[in-house]
């Protein structure tokens, strides 16, 4: 439809661009794919080179007040030089050496912290210390307070996940330093929040108002470990229990509402049986994956890349994925489907079946 | 307003009567009170009068299909010799001798069991065998099929809990005959509902569909009895746990949505300190509470009743309660809550406070 | 399964009695149906009867305090006595003489009016004042402040629709008297809630809070007839729009939620076109209908009745019902439709289709 | 916290680049503002510079298949040189000229039209012919069929908004080309839609399913206008039903929830007396604003423009601002509000009070 050139159309573009005005015609497929054409692209970082840099950035790096944390991020490959491992996603190695602390702030952006290896770290979430240890999933809301503090002799890392991206292009952020140092030194095994709300199916009488994002300060490996399992053992026995066969799943919930953790990130922990391959799928916005244990691969638009533990990939929208196990194989996944299912995006369509 | 005797008026009067027709204005006190005036009364049941009863019935009643349970209800005095306990609320005293099998059935009305004491016996619900023991809190919502079972040479016995008395006065209630045995009589340590949903905070991947009724069989008294030892110790701590000094609580809840287990009953488990005398509530809607364990008394109306173990009593709506603890002091509650929530009838009116 | 009597048996039924308690198994049938056995019955009153009987009370017997309202309810002959024509539903035909006010008061109960004919009255809801005319139907929710009063020299009636039954029953009603005269005389053709809210698809944005029950005053026929009319129109054209052919039906709802009025009531209105026979339904929960316009009949567990402008008739729970058409028919309907939905007992069976 | 400058230094941020990792602490300011920090800026574009450039288009470009609109985006000169007006927000004048067709496509991207002046154009929504006037506010919700033909010897121009720009950082969009004639050359004065659904407080029995998008093609401005003078009119009366004084506002809804048009987009119409002046507002999120009809001025970040009709003018996230008015000023706004509540991201702050 784009006419031929000539100096009355030139004329007009000009006039358009003086007035600050793009017409439609001539970029609709850009604007307007037939189906999403993600700038980000699928990609692997192997653990095995992450971990070194964190290690290094602890020796040269200080952390504190201003830079606030020693947090590496996720670059796409596709998304032109900013920190973001998708449009919504921001994934980071964060690395806190002996004794440090990383001061306490808040800020609208949601984010979490999984712990694929160590322990010996407390995060402070509104003067609620929680204990950071292996598997364990950790929540820390937008607008919550919240500094780290090692009480070891020894580093730990592990992963921040945020919604900085999506924050940063909608512009919704707002963010406030808090305390230097963390409100409360003190090292319990449980958070507060734990013993309030991780009783199965009770809820306190006194915290009857749902709340936007989940209370639950911590979801412990001891109990995603035994979900998982439990939901093999069923499938074992014949009962439905399990995502597809082989592969048991669980997502970690708000119990005020039986919804998502928090209002922009979706996550959750998926185990598979040796030898199961998942079926492939495509689906409307974008996931990271972190091995948490086993080998495995995963296949990427059709590229197949080997797992080992640790190892992070990212899923952008729509890009056909799948999952193979070698051993049995755990893996942490989070997303930004909350965002597409508040706002009726999401679609999901299936390539084809495991084996 | 009521005018005065005449001819004309009886002839009109005859005419309503000929016509099934009431005027308002003789009635409008009783149709439209200043505050509820319930028929039901408040009213206690001694434990160690009605287990007695209950065993005897075990010795001289069969169970079977056509009486189905044998089962025991608690008729409030007020409620015309209906085996109503409240205006929507039936509660009773099932008896299982050795051995015994009381046949699967299934009804609109929702059903729960509450444990005071004892095992041995297995609920099969919809084929899922769901362990009985003390301090347990079990479901059968709405037609979902379930027999119980006792695998033991002891009896046992158990407060059911149903929505009788208002699917009866609402013409709401479908009934069917299942299996004369029970179809599954393996007893095993956890049911199927609970590996798959008793994870705190987690969520299984294969069952995102929220449900009317909660998908947890039973409640155990082990995460019950830590969800309330975990609030009183964070109250010591100086933190917001209870509902106030000394009294903790927590509600059952439907883990798909936070919300009550079944759309006509809550259920809640309310422990004292000793000592602790709660305020005085007016509350819309009925409960009927069962002492677990401990020694204290309730006032219903300005009238204090003694309570041990077992014992049973309702508050009708819009009575003046509280309870005062003499040791420790543990009681199961259940009401139709969600009855006067979900049609805005709720109110609530706090008349003092504790000491 | 009733055991044979005995000595032993009989002392133990005295020991129930003695106990306040009730055995299940020598009642379950009562208790517990197959499917819903109301004692309410399926009843037919003539208008040509009714309003005789309501003028003649205008003759007698006065409207003021205390009783509040000159309202003859209609008694379902199987409900003993009571002025309930359902479990759940209170239906009246009030009537106000010329001139005459009906003090304001307020109650939980929620209440409706529908105008069969007749024009005059002015309903004062919360101090705005909601002109009554022909096909009108009009809100006064629970503990909404409303009186009435008659502008003209002619006597006006209209049909008022409660909860009573429901509200009696579950002993959750309070009421207040408000002034004795209303309190405001003006007599406006629209009330301030029709200007605020009666713009399709248009919502104020002063009022951005849902409310529990739609704050639209008076739901005109006007607009009832052409949302009938353009329905039938486009039934004619070839499009979807009616609920069966010739059959064309709207609901009153609340702007702010898209659902129904107020949450114990559901008030609907219907159009046959000459000729139609609807499918007949049985449903869970109970139904009121009024004739607005037109001739036909009902056939109501199998009895067919010939119905004209202004008679009633009630369907209790799962009781089979269809209408006939003989010319165009116009009805008003309302039921407990609410109450059942949000409780989770609605079922509907379609018995047969229309011819 | 940025350390010096040194070899090792060097070496870690070469491994970043790498390995396709950012460190957080060289960024937090830019990622993590302390509020929002637009990279759009507020704008405003004359009516009487856009128009002659849509009209010179009509001469230089046909309408068709490829570019399928005659459609020329406002680009917000903060965002690079896309056709975005904010970064969720597109939005375009369209032009067509005398008898001309634009093609039928459909896509995910949610799509409205605003009239601010002219008639004579239809557009055929899945098949549904809804007219365009003055005035009204029409809807092509995500995934619904659509194209325009223009029924008169006149051309027609009008505004259109789409998330566009959210969707293609989101990689959210579908698309899908259609009929290249529209599928129905009707004019009716009324849409199917508005016959099913333009009845006030009335939803057909037919469609009681809740829907994603409000199920009416065109709000129409006689509508509007209404709901905007009654506000006014109440006001006077002393009333509560302007937003603050002197200004009326309405909301355009989804009658099926009560909530907004579309999951993206928010859709208003304002009206001030003259003389006044609104409060200055800071939001999260983007809006866009056409001035309908009346002279005025908006103030943005503290810069006074004159307004007259037609003008548009962008609101960026967190960019304080106020309207005032000459005459009787009426705005047509649209905004990215629901994805800001839906995602909890949603603040407001009052600067002052007008005046």
């Amino acid at each position: 439809m784009e006419p031929d050139d000539s100096p009355e159309l030139r004329e007009l573009y000009e006039g358009f661009e003086r007035e600050h005005l793009l017409p439609l015609w001539t970029q609709r497929d850009d604007l307007m794919p037939f189906s999403p054409k993600p700038q980000a692209v699928p990609h692997v970082w192997k653990w095995d080179r992450l971990y070194p840099l964190a290690r290094r950035s602890g020796d040269l790096v200080p952390v504190g007040r201003g830079g606030e944390r020693r947090a590496i991020g996720l670059a796409n490959p596709g998304l032109g030089g900013n920190a973001y491992i998708s449009p919504t996603l921001w994934a980071a190695i964060q690395y806190l050496g002996p004794k440090e602390t990383a001061p306490e702030h808040r800020h609208s952006q949601n984010a979490f912290r999984f712990v694929v290896e160590g322990e010996g770290v407390w995060t402070v979430v509104n003067g609620d210390p929680v204990r950071m240890s292996r598997g364990d999933f950790l929540l820390t809301p937008g607008w919550h307070f919240h500094g780290h503090h090692n009480e070891t002799d020894r580093p730990m890392a592990w992963i921040d996940g945020l919604d900085i991206p999506f924050s940063q292009q909608m512009d919704v952020g707002f963010f406030e330093f808090g305390s230097e140092r963390v409100t409360d030194y003190a090292t319990p095994d449980f958070s507060r929040s734990e013993r309030l709300w991780c009783h199965p199916g009770l809820r306190p009488l006194s915290a009857l108002q749902d709340t936007v994002s989940s209370p639950i300060g911590a979801y412990r490996w001891e109990h995603t470990d035994r979900a998982l399992t439990d939901q093999l053992l069923l499938e074992d026995e014949g009962q439905p229990a399990t995502v597809e066969q082989g592969h048991a799943a669980i997502r970690f919930m708000n119990p005020t509402t039986g919804g998502d953790v928090m209002s922009t990130i979706r996550a959750e922990f998926h185990r598979l049986r040796p030898g199961v391959r998942t079926a492939t799928l495509r689906e409307v916005g974008s996931s990271v994956f972190q091995v948490f244990e086993g080998a495995g691969a995963v296949v990427l638009d059709g590229e197949r890349t080997v797992l080992e533990k640790g190892d992070l990939f990212v899923v952008p929208s729509w890009v056909p994925w799948s999952l193979e196990a070698e051993s049995q194989f755990d893996l942490f996944r989070f997303s930004d489907a909350p965002i597409m299912e508040r706002l009726n995006f999401h679609r999901t369509h299936i390539e084809g079946n495991a084996r």
